[in-house]
């Protein structure tokens, strides 16, 4: 463990108090691991700031030190962008978790960066409004964390990204300044779109403190409908005609036999038949007097032999059952090992090419490990998770990845759907990214950062400059 | 007019061959005016180029020579942001119109940044889809324009801005380099949101050549309803009623007497009742089974005595003729002279206590003049133009655009609705944006642009350096 400048950490208690700085290396080590395991930080403290000044203090200390400064959230995320490098301070957003009133007329709400999506979700809907970014993470990510790395999840088909529901952004930049954009005015045409450009940037450009969020209104309620499909050709051309049909579809995920599988092992329990077909489509659509005989149209449009067998829950319950299939993935595939786990997308025209050659491909870099493949099929967004590939981060792992994400790129598609690049994936960047490019965003870098203190390494591989 | 530097012209005419290089003064006249007649510019060139290429070949003369470039699509831009500066070129994206065909699978078309917003338009209605931004200037109103100002229109409340309908950018930088995302992934979470930042840069940090644009499924028809009330908080109660009550609503706009009457003198006719109420209320909904019993609904929650007349449009031709004396408003008050003009937005909460007031107020600051505002309710984006004010930009001018701008800003508005900053707003810029946020917008600019030759003077007010 790197030690701290002379002088440092003094000035960091003055700066946030003693509650402010924490270097018991107990209280620490959570905030030093990521939730795969993979990632292993290192700080020389984490710091918990209890206001937007406490920040500012912060940043001002980290930037006359040349100390660099990786924010953390809810530490959920997947691309080992959120813990600590040898030297740096963890800043962690946990107690900047207020929530403001929920703003009734402009459906809107402004929450501290640390507040969980759970939170939110809550908050709202007590005002009768909904928040529409969903993932399995709620209970721990923090609405910081997944603005600066521009989360997806569930509804981005029918809601768009994290980007489309922010009304503003407070941050903190690396020389302490504060940009705070917090109207929440549906148009705003005023300069360059900061609060935009934030959003993605990982925690390499700024620290974000506070955020505006746009409300939508809570729709009646959901169906939930699980259709087993021969061919994920079939369930793209399902979820086509049920759109086209008026349906409104709040979230349309892909799983395979395979994983069903995995999940039913893991939770002990037998799945419908539904979900024992080559692939399930699984899709929350608004519910309606129309929809149930929509839906039974749509169905009808597959061709014979393609539907093996599709499966409507009539209750709250049993939708939540059907969802856990869908939603259980993640923590089965983990309780296998650390999986390689890639997020990517695809050009809807080139997905079910890329899902019917990947686990020979893979199987060829890496003999006898096991693919799973998941995810958003609305969005294109593919989840590949590769289990038996021993020794993380080292020599075939590194294989794994390289012919899974030049096979995606191949076909058009992108290295990151929405988990982003952090430390995991910039040496891939390349790959989509054209030199021009990637020089346009390091030339942004310097402009905003330009002692390379914030988060050095997530995205552009940046080096953080010696203290 | 300032003399292009030894050798510029040739080099340029070497560059984009004699067809793509104007100097006749004549030709290049509708170029260095804008859509007002207020803003008269200079320029030692109007460059044609015929693609992208040719647009890298004129951008690296221009870095080579310290010549400034201003690019203009259709110039209707409204705040003197794309006509030339002494000593700069034009750079016209007229001939970089091509339409793409449109990706039905994707529901995504590329276009050129100079084909046209109706262009657009008709190439996805063949498609049986629908690009939904519009505004009246869409005969003329190019891609590229309408990208780099952001622009909004009649049905931001229901799709959102120009932003919201990128899949992605192909634009040239200062150095000629190209950067290139035309991939529309509707996920694609790598490096920082280049496309978001050039949307809204006003030519002032690359030149967009070409734009991937998401299209969406054309309606069934929509039904037009105009509202007469008496005051401009009913129109808010109605629009919100409307929407609750589960009607889509693509376009909500505003108009006052006071514009009606001027319209009716404007085009010699008569208007229907409704119309003349102190406000109006205009709705294009989408039609369908309930929703003449939910507007009813809606329009019975109006207080006694608020609700003036409404009409339902039943013909498309009817439609069009109610919709007319919305679009009209802006040639009416042009015949009458040059408007001080203004675009900016409130708060939802703040708007009707905006408009009550700022009659009185500007004739305070010159008495006299004529006050019209009309715009889109639903985005509390008001349209406020100023007749009678004489001297174009003169003393009188800024203190009635001064008066506006800080009334707006003092209730928590933007001074920038969807028009963007241009040359006209950048000395009130900072009444919006703080030193720290302006400072992070010059080190951006500073970042991609470093000699500042692109389109100078625009936004931040940055000077274009000497040749």
């Amino acid at each position: 463990m790197r030690q701290a400048p002379n002088g440092f950490l003094a000035a960091m208690v003055d700066a946030l108090g003693p509650d402010g700085v924490v270097t018991d290396s107990d209280v620490m080590a959570p905030h030093l691991v990521d939730w795969m395991r993979r990632y292993h930080g290192d700080a020389i403290a984490v710091l918990r700031p209890a206001d937007t000044e406490d920040v500012v203090r912060a940043m001002r200390v980290c930037h006359r030190f040349g100390v660099a400064v990786v924010a953390q959230g809810g530490n959920t995320g997947l691309v080992g962008g959120s813990v600590g490098t040898p030297g740096s301070v963890v800043l962690s957003t946990s107690r900047l978790n207020h929530l403001g009133p929920v703003d009734e007329e402009a459906s809107q709400i402004t929450v501290g960066a640390g507040a969980t999506l759970d939170a939110v979700h809550v908050t709202a809907a007590h005002a009768g409004l909904r928040f529409p970014v969903d993932l399995a993470a709620r209970g721990s990510a923090t609405i910081g964390g997944m603005v600066a790395t521009n989360a997806g999840g569930l509804s981005v088909l029918r809601f768009g990204p994290m980007r489309a529901q922010i009304g503003g952004i407070e941050a903190v930049l690396a020389d302490g300044s504060v940009i705070s954009h917090l109207q929440g005015l549906i148009k705003d045409n005023t300069g360059y779109d900061l609060v935009g450009l934030l959003c993605g940037s990982e925690g390499t450009l700024a620290v974000i403190t506070a955020v505006r969020l746009r409300l939508v209104p809570l729709d009646g309620p959901h169906l939930t409908l699980a259709v087993g499909v021969e061919r994920l050709s079939a369930a793209l051309t399902l979820l086509r005609n049920v759109r086209a049909a008026g349906v409104v579809v709040d979230s349309a995920e892909l799983i395979r036999r395979r994983g069903v599988e995995l999940v039913a092992a893991h939770v002990g329990k037998t799945p419908p038949t539904a979900l024992l077909a080559p692939f399930t489509l699984l899709l929350a659509v608004v519910a309606g007097e129309t929809v149930h005989d929509r839906l039974a149209t749509a169905l009808e449009t597959l061709k014979p032999g393609e539907l093996i067998d599709s499966l409507v829950a009539e209750t709250e319950a049993s939708a939540r059952e059907l969802w856990a299939w869908r939603e259980r993935h993640t923590e089965s595939i983990s309780a296998h090992g650390i999986p390689v786990k890639l997020d990517v997308s695809l050009p809807i025209s080139r997905l079910a090419e890329f899902e019917a050659g990947i686990d020979a491909l893979v199987d060829r870099a890496h003999p006898g490990c096991d693919v799973h493949v998941f995810g958003h099929l609305g969005d294109g967004n593919l989840h590949v998770n590769v289990l038996g590939v021993d020794g993380s981060g080292g020599a075939d792992w590194t294989r794994v990845e390289d012919t899974i994400l030049r096979r995606v790129v191949e076909l058009g598609g992108s290295i990151s759907a929405e988990h982003g690049i952090g430390r995991m994936k910039a040496p891939w960047l390349h790959l989509n990214r054209s030199p021009a490019e990637l020089s346009a965003m390091r030339a942004i870098k310097r402009a905003l950062d330009p002692t390379a203190i914030l988060n050095p390494g997530v995205i552009l591989g940046v080096e953080a400059v010696e203290p």
